[in-house]
Formats: structure tokens, sequence, C-alpha cells
């Protein structure tokens, strides 16, 4: 069999370059038009030294340029290296320097604060813009297409190996699920830094679908859309999706309207409730950066049969409960959740000891606890004991712990998840310290060193924090001294 | 990435059990009883001995009996041979041969005379069924799943290797350009020994589909359940799709039809035109069974303005147009089509040679002759000179020629295309007897060694073929003198 496949974007202009591929507030682009703007910023990075096999960063705003960026990338055979706008530039750099990015493009409106970075923004690449003669004709499958950092338990980000079939199988998998028919449009208001929005992006150009792309969350806008501007699939994590519950009420949406993503955590009951009585079709999705998104899915059929579950594998993925042994759990017995299929990352760049513990035998190891139902369902009953799910962003504790416990008057940190009425979560963290400090000593500290949305919401000093024999912190009792 | 998929249909069965996924004439099975199905008579092939890597050649008509035994063989970790039924005993004795089948599943109502073959029949196999206890789990996608045979300008037959990933690949290859929705239901009038049955078959298991499996092709049965059994995609070849319309006269098609695939040939333009007139939407393929079904189709946004196109490829393929010299041939310059895909054979059987001679660099050499246009659009202008597609079945001249020969009074032969109302074409025989000898001899004589629709229609008697310099025969030739 081959192991490559057309550039997609390419591809998809030479098959249908008349169709709408991108629509934003202001723009409107053919897939003709975004190849071409592609093609012009490629050209543009071979004047600036890149080559095949190099990563490129990018710290861009959703916006049509960073939709022509992440292709020019493909164009010239490189990486995208797609940052978090929310992180701090200390963050950035960590990420910069371990890529061992070639280049970093970056937006006007960013703290630039980044040493030894080889800096462009979009306007000087504007400048530099050519049409490039040899972009790449083909993918290969196992290539890496993106990387894109998540933390985990170590503390330190990793980036994630998303390959070009990694993408592809993933676009098919959900394709195969949802269907896909010539009216479909699907409105990223997520961000394209993130696997959520990423995906659309490849979606559309795969299945040769308009996406229309936002800039930050607006319930409002959203609503329009699917009102007036016929939309027809929207992708959502819970707090965006309680927001477009209580802005939409009394303006039923049109039966055109077929498919509510949503993703990045569990969702309240209750919130689901709503949704179904107000005929909101909600379709509940599992997945991670590593999967390269969703991966188990609850179908049509089942939505309000199986209220609360995950669903099942997409066709090409398959699901199992492990045990403490590593054996396969029992029906309804909750253990680890394993998922293996073509959508699954390579691995963790330049970190084989993860990659090891992550993957074994094919099968990803998530973290997560959850069971499935003698019918096939899963349910997601706990996402790894030390992670918070913060409005949809995943905020890794030892990430925040190694920043406190650098403190040179914190003895002792631990964090944990803070139940929270407008985000989910928010980080909680517990303090030891060794010399006199406040609250806000402590945000005041942790707001220069990390993301908005990794800063404690709240802080607890303690005389000592709860660890098991091997001196291990038990952040599951921490977790109950709070709620 | 990983190089498996789950098995089809135990995935099918698990994610959607109480879908419909087959109907034939008198029954109707979901996919959790098509795994049951599959699975007994897996468990009946285990106990004939079947293990992981065997060829199991299947000669049975289009029956649920015939998609069970296929999946059957799938769950034993085996390859299906599937032989034409329209074969002689000899033909079907070669191909059991050259395949070294373990095992030959044969219909009760088929000529057995097959020397030293393992013959079982459906019956015998369902008074061995058991739910075999180890089904094959997974998939790999580069493992043959089906040996199909086609002979090409050698003469003798050969079998392509289609894989596991080259049927995936194009399902979703189709997908992408057709879509899919949940309304959707595919017919097969055609063989399900043929690549274009199979395909049908094997898309009903991968989208979650209904199938309506027919048999000996009906064109009132067909246009009956277009008009009132909700079928709303239907594979055709020319002669078969005349046929529709000449029955269908009056009775326009409700709106929820949506395809009618047409394949295996170049359609006359009258009958194009006719569809157009009656709102036929009839989409243009072009494919064989080296690339596992369709690679390039006519979308329906240009069904009328590029009408007589086989359209562009699907997503993931690529069409060049090859000159002499092996070079890519400049836009509308008529040449040697080539297709590069993941939907492409492996190659062919124990054949090095011949796959070597068909795959050059990943790009499959078709043998036919076609252009592309300024916008992309693929003219087939000639199948390759020596081939004669009769009723939508391919006739190789090479094939008929060498059993000819082997007639003790004709001292040369050579075949050319007839054209014919009905089929399309038939085999025109050319023939320099040693001894007299009269059309019905010659036509009696092929009728015992040949399948019927490789029997020619008709027979001229010459004093001398016309042959090049180098006494290659000069079909072209021949053929000009018939029409």
């Amino acid at each position: 069999m081959n192991d490559t496949i057309p550039n997609w974007l390419m591809q998809r202009a030479a098959l249908t370059p008349d169709r709408t591929g991108l629509e934003t507030e202001h723009q409107s682009f053919t897939f003709r038009e975004l190849h071409s703007e592609a093609l012009k910023r490629a050209g543009a990075l071979r004047k600036l030294g890149i080559k095949k096999g190099d990563r490129i960063a990018i710290l861009l705003k959703n916006s049509a340029e960073m939709a022509h960026q992440i292709q020019a990338v493909f164009y010239c055979g490189a990486t995208a290296v797609l940052l978090n706008t929310r992180l701090t530039a200390e963050e950035w750099n960590y990420q910069l320097k371990d890529s061992k990015a070639a280049l970093f493009i970056c937006g006007e409106e960013f703290d630039k604060k980044i040493p030894d970075a080889n800096i462009v923004t979009p306007s000087q690449m504007r400048e530099m813009a050519a049409p490039l003669k040899d972009p790449v004709e083909e993918f290969v499958l196992s290539d890496t297409a993106v990387l894109m950092y998540t933390s985990g338990t170590t503390g330190k980000p990793k980036g994630v190996m998303q390959t070009f079939g990694n993408h592809y199988w993933s676009a098919v998998g959900s394709v195969l699920n949802l269907g896909l028919g010539p009216e479909d449009k699907w409105l990223a208001a997520v961000p394209l830094f993130h696997i959520s929005g990423l995906s659309i992006l490849i979606r559309g150009i795969i299945y040769g679908m308009p996406v229309q792309l936002h800039g930050p969350f607006n319930p409002e806008a959203v609503n329009h859309a699917i009102l007036h501007e016929k939309v027809t699939i929207v992708s959502v994590v819970s707090t965006m999706l309680a927001a477009l519950v209580e802005n939409g009420k009394g303006r039923p949406y049109p039966g055109s309207f077929r498919c509510m993503l949503l993703g990045g955590g569990p969702a309240p009951k209750a919130l689901l409730e709503q949704c179904r009585d107000q005929q909101i079709p909600v379709f509940q999705t599992y997945g991670m950066t590593e999967t390269s998104s969703q991966f188990a899915t609850l179908s049509p059929e089942y939505a309000i049969s199986k209220l609360g579950s995950a669903g099942k594998p997409l066709f090409p993925c398959r699901v199992r409960i492990m045990n403490e042994n590593g054996e396969e759990a029992p029906v309804q017995t909750p253990g680890e959740i394993a998922v293996k299929g073509p959508n699954v990352m390579k691995g963790y760049w330049n970190r084989e000891d993860a990659t090891a513990a992550a993957l074994r035998n094919g099968w990803l190891y998530t973290g997560d606890i959850g069971r499935v139902d003698e019918e096939g369902f899963l349910y997601v009953l706990d996402r790894r004991s030390d992670l918070i799910i913060s409005g949809g962003e995943n905020v890794y504790p030892a990430e925040i712990e190694a920043v406190l416990t650098a403190h040179p008057s914190i003895a002792d940190a631990g964090v944990a998840a803070k139940e929270d009425k407008k985000w989910g979560q928010v980080p909680h963290a517990f303090i030891v310290a060794s010399d006199p400090m406040t609250e806000s000593d402590v945000i005041r500290y942790c707001a220069e060193r990390l993301a908005k949305y990794k800063v404690p919401g709240k802080v607890t000093f303690m005389e000592k924090l709860p660890r098991n024999a091997s001196s291990k912190l038990q952040r599951n009792l921490l977790k109950e001294l709070d709620n």
C-alpha cells in the first residue's frame, strides 16, 4: 500500500476549486484561493531558509492568516508547532527551545520577550510573499504534521507528534460516524492551536466543506451563525454550550442544524437534559491531543437512552478498560481507558520514556478512568486523578507545583481541582510556607510565570501535605479537602 | 501509525448492531445478525483446517450466503479468492491451482469437474457451523483480503492482491466524494465476485449502511427498488443503465434517489444525454480491479458541463497522463493513464514481472489511453487497444487466441472487439484455418473451454492475419476490418 496521500489543500483546490473553503467575519475564501494564499506564504518561508523536516512555531490568534500559515508550513514539508496564545513568554520559550523551532511566526500583538528565537511577523512575511515553485505534492502518512504541547503528570510540557495519517484517519473516522452532506458547514469557535480547532480546519479541506472560523467565543455570534448563516455543525466545550443555551433562549435552532459536538471533558447532566428538552442535537465526544481529536462519540440513535455516555469508538478505533494488572477489565468494571487506532499519535517528541509509558503494544493508556456497559458504551468516570479541566483547557497540577516549589519561601506545594461555576474547575493550591506569605503573594507570583488559566483560583496554607508511605503526594485527598 | 484496523464487521456489529446491514429478496439481516452468520461459518472453516494466511476460493452466485462466506474467510484471517460464476470448469481449475487454494467453497448448482480440489458446499458447511472462538479482531492493512483474477495482455489470468487497506481507502475515497446520509441504501445488482459488487458490500459495513443485494440483473426489480424501497444509490454498467431507462419510462425517480454510479467502460453519449433529460443523476466513474474500484468520478456539480468525462480523482488518488518516453504529457495531450493512491493493489499474486511492469514508482500504469483537460477532468479515450468490454465484463483477446490456436485445424487466430447493440462489444475471431471448418465449429469448440461472454459472437476466416514487421499481431487493423 502506498504510504502517501496527495497534499490535502492542493488536491482539494484541484478537485473543487470554486467551493467555499473558509469564512471569517469579513472574508471568504474558495479552496483555490486558500491554495494560493498558502503557496505565497510557503514561498516566503523558503526565502527564510525553511526546508523539509524543519519545525516552525506559530503563535497566532484564530484567523484566516493562521489557517494560511499552517498550510504554508505543510507546503514546505515542515512541521507546525502550534503555541497556545494564553501562555506566558516563559512558557512559549520552553516550547520553542524544546521543539528546536527553526522559525517563530509570531502575531504582532504578542509579547516578544523570547530570547534567541528567529521571529517573523505575518506582515513581514507578506512583504516576502511569492508563490513557492516546488510545494510538497504528497504527504507521507507517517510524517509529523503538527507538534502540540501537553503537560501530563511530568510537569514539563511534551510535544505530541500528530502525523498526516493521524489527521486523515481521524477526519475519516468522524465522517463515518456523523455522515457528510453537500450543505454541511462546520463552525470553529475553539482555538486552532488546540486539536479541537485544528481538526475542524483539516476536516474542511479533506471533506471539501466550508469552515466558519470565529475569533474569541461569542455566544451571540455563534447562535446567529446557526440561526441565519447555515452552519450545520459546531464544536464546543461544556462552558460554551451553557452560554449558547443561555443566549439562545426562545430561538429554536433550524432543522438543518444537525450536530453540536461536545468535547473537552465531562458535561453536567442538567445541561445535557436542557439541550435534550430544547432539541439541540448534542453529540458527546471523548478524545485528547494524543488521539488527534475525538475517538469516541455518542451517535444520534442513542442520544437519549445513553445520556451522559461518551458513546462508542469511531470506526477505526478500539477502546479497552484495563485493570491494575494490565488485563482487560470485565464489563461495568471501572479501570484505565486505553485506545488503539490509526489516529493515535506517533509519540512524544524526543521523549522516549514518556512515549513508552503511554504507548504499550499499540495501545494508548489515557490515564483516565472509565467503564464500558453491556452494550459497549463508554462512560468516562474521572479524568486522570490529577487533571484539572478549566474552560476546556487541560491544567496539569505538576506543572503548577513545579513553579510553586521554585519559590524560596514555599517548602512544599500541591494542586488539585476546585469546582467552579463558570469554568467547571479551577486550580486550588495547597502550600506549606517556610516564611510568612499571603494568598495574593502566591497568585501574583504565579501570574508572572503561568498562563492565566493555570493561576490558582484559591490558595490554602497548610502545616503539611498528605503524602503516602513512599512520600508521593496524595492529590485525591487534597481534592477531598476542597469539596 | 498503527497498521491495523478493527475487523470491519465485528466493529460494525459492536457499533450499530440493530441497523439493517443486508437485504435480499426474501431476507434481511442486521449487522449483529451478519456478524453471527459470519462467525458460525468461520467456525466451520476452522473445523475444515483453515488457518491464518490460507486462501479460500468461493464460487457462489450473488446471495446472502456469499456475503456471509466472504466475511467468514476474513474472520479466519484468510484470503478470499472470488471466482467468476460465468467461467468454465477449466478456467476455475486454473485459478484454484494458481492461487493454491486450501479450500473451494462451491455452490451446489455449479459443475464440480474440478480435479484435486478440496470442495465443500454451503450446505455441508451449515452442518458444521459453530461460532468461531477466536475470530481475527484486527485486520492488518497490508494483508491481502481478496484475490480477484484478471487477464490483461498475457492471456493467463493473474490474481490481483487487494489488501484490507486498499478496500478501506477506496470506501473512504468514495464517501468523501459522494457524501453519506442516514437514509442511504446502496443496491448491488452487479456480481459480488467483481470489484464493482464486492466494493458495495464492504462500503455497507464500513459506512453502517444497508445494502440491497440482487441476483441476476432484472431492470424491473431495480426500478421497483428505486421507486418504492428507498434505494438511494445503484451501481451499474452502461448496458444495465440502458435497460433501466427503457424499463422505467414514464416513472420518474424520487428526489431521494441520488446516485447512479456508472462504471465498467465507456457509455454512449446518447444514453448519458437521455439520463440528463430524465433527471437521472448519473455519476460516471473509472476504475478497475487493480484499483479496488473507482478512482475517478464525475462529481455532481460538473455532471452537465463535463458530460462524457470520468471526472477527477477521488481525494486520496492522483492521476497522470504519461507519454511514450515515460514523462507526464501536457494538458489535452493523449497518453497512458497512470494512477497512484492507497487503493492501488499490492501487486499480482506470484507474478513479480507483471507486477513490476504495472507498478512503477508507486504508479499503476493502466494501459488505457486518456487525456486531462485544462481544469483537470479526465477523459478516457480508449481502453487498452486490445481490451473488449462485453456487458461490463472485461474480455482479453489474448486469452481467446490462446484457446483458438490450440485447435489442431487453426493455424493462426486474432480476436478484436465488434460493436454490439446489446452488449456494447462482443469478441470477433479472425481465423486462418489449416483444414476446412465452419463458424459453428469454432463457436462450439470455444464454448466448451471459455466462459459464455468470451465466446466469439462472429468468426471470419482469412488467408493471413495482419502482422507487423516483428510479426506482432495488429489487432487495431482487425478491429478496423470489422467496423
